[in-house]
């Protein structure tokens, strides 16, 4: 039986601000970090530990690992963080709070935006200040591929490779893997496992900073799924 | 010009009791915590970044690592974690009260163990419940190379294949390199960068959690260092 433990970030600055945050690198709130917490003891109560820990390069993702390391005592472990595990690029709605862009838009233009599943959000123009080519991080990777917005399509089509590259090949070789990563990154990751519908993907919340635990068999194929709370 | 960064990590647990620490996996003290914020405070206000982070796999250095990397700003740079930076092992002395010690086996018995070159301290039995084939961590890792016991000359010659696997190859492609690890592990490095003697390397004391940054030139050799004070 091959595991796979799935963290969504606990709660961050923006989301208690109710803010569309996308690719924004803010951090935890204090709350968030109480969650990371509570999510390492619950790992370490029930005797979970994981090989090799995957995130994105956003730090309320990596803040979130990294205490999920700390409460295990797994901080030695094989640390990968990549952008591909990152949120969904949220566009120019970045930094915009979701109430006034409902007011602005409409209550029903800000659901299709959050809630559909092929409609990406206003793009950001190349020349925004928020563009991710102006962030050091992602000098090193190919200016095409870096998103400005994105549909949950879009986000599952950049997430995949990370998992066919990277996170399969771990589960393969039989380490247990954990993913601290986004709620868009991480529905991209469940779509595929449990081969939901795009019409369900789009509903399926994920409570933040509770690990979500994947049995798998030698196939990849979940045999059970659950929640560590 | 190149850069590398070194740094001791901060004050721990068993620095506080004044043990023998060597391999045992203690966790940075409250003062350690502040001095690894406080490092990452320097390095911040002079504008020091780095590309990749190195560390050994005990948590103290990790954790060092985690709170400078929070304080730059540079959660996402890549994480390398690897056993051949560890402290210097201190064989059956682990644990041990540093004065009791002395008081048990003489002063100059203890100063000969911490002081000499090449003289090991007395070598934990295979069947030490210290020893670190004990630990999950170490499972991966040739058990012939795993120590019992250190001189600082043995240590020595562990960390250097790591410099030149690792860090020399990433200062060569351009990256800023940080190193998280211990006295010994740095004496090391400092001892090959510097060309310092057998005798005199024993007595270089390295202050913790100070930034020690280096600048090299293309053939890596130093060509200035200084700490961040």
């Amino acid at each position: 039986m091959k595991r796979l433990i799935l963290i969504r970030h606990g709660e961050s600055e923006w989301n208690k601000e109710n803010r569309f945050t996308g690719w924004t690198d803010v951090d935890l709130s204090d709350k968030g970090e109480k969650e990371a917490k509570e999510a390492g003891k619950r790992m370490k109560e029930a005797g979970i530990g994981f090989d090799i820990a995957y995130s994105s390069v956003q730090k309320r993702a990596i803040r979130t690992q990294h205490i999920v390391q700390e409460e295990t005592d797994l901080l030695w472990v094989p640390e990968v963080h990549h952008w591909r595990l990152n949120e969904r690029h949220y566009g120019a709605l970045q930094g915009l709070n979701k109430a006034e862009t409902a007011q602005k838009y409409g209550d029903e233009q800000v659901h299709i935006w959050r809630r559909s599943f092929n409609i990406a959000p206003p793009l950001l123009e190349q020349n925004d200040e928020r563009c991710a080519s102006n962030e050091t991080k992602y000098n090193g990777i190919d200016p095409s591929v870096l998103p400005l917005g994105e549909s949950l399509e879009m986000t599952i089509k950049r997430v995949l490779p990370f998992w066919q590259d990277h996170i399969a090949p771990s589960l393969l070789e039989g380490k247990t893997v954990l993913v601290a990563a986004h709620g868009n990154s991480l529905r991209a990751l469940i779509k595929y496992l449990d081969n939901i519908s795009d019409e369900d993907i789009v509903n399926l919340e994920i409570p933040t900073g509770i690990p979500l635990v994947y049995e798998l068999d030698n196939n990849l194929k979940p045999t059970n799924h659950y929640y560590l709370k």
